[in-house]
C-alpha cells in the first residue's frame, strides 16, 4: 500500500520564529554558513486503495494544512 | 547553494498522539483507508559552501532530533 509524504511549511512571507531560533542557535554549536532555516511539518500516511497522492492532498486540504497561512507539498515515498 | 531538508520522526516504537488524533479525526471527515499517520519536523535550510547533506545531517544530530526517541533523513531538495 503506497505510504505518502506530506510536508507542510509557512508560506514565504510568514515569519518563521520557530527557523529564526534556530538558525540564531546554529553559530554557537559551530555551524557557520547555514541560513534561511524554515520548520514546518512532515506528515507520513498509508492510502489503503486508489491514488495516494491524490488522497494524501485531499487529506491536507482537510485537515493538515491551514490555506491562510502554510502551503504543501505532497510526494509518494519508496517502498 | 544546495538546499536541504531534514525530516525528523519519532521512531517506530515510540507512541505518536499527534498522528493518532489526526488518523482518528479522518473517518468523519470523510477519508476512509488512510492509516498508520504519523508527523514530524519538516527543516529546510541552506548550506552556503560544502557538502550540504553532510553538514545538515551534523545540524540535525546535534539541534534538530533526538536521538532517543526520534530519527531523521536528510535529502537534497531541487532547486
Amino acid at each position: 500500500m503506497p505510504r505518502v509524504a506530506v510536508d507542510v511549511m509557512l508560506k514565504r512571507e510568514i515569519l518563521d520564529p520557530q527557523g529564526q531560533a534556530v538558525e540564531r542557535a546554529l553559530p554557537s554549536l559551530g555551524f557557520a554558513g547555514v541560513s534561511d532555516v524554515r520548520i514546518g511539518k512532515h506528515v507520513e500516511l498509508t492510502v489503503s486503495d486508489g491514488d495516494g497522492e491524490q488522497a494524501a492532498r485531499q487529506v491536507a486540504e482537510a485537515l493538515l494544512a491551514n490555506p491562510v497561512i502554510e502551503e504543501f507539498s505532497v510526494r509518494l515515498l519508496p517502498d
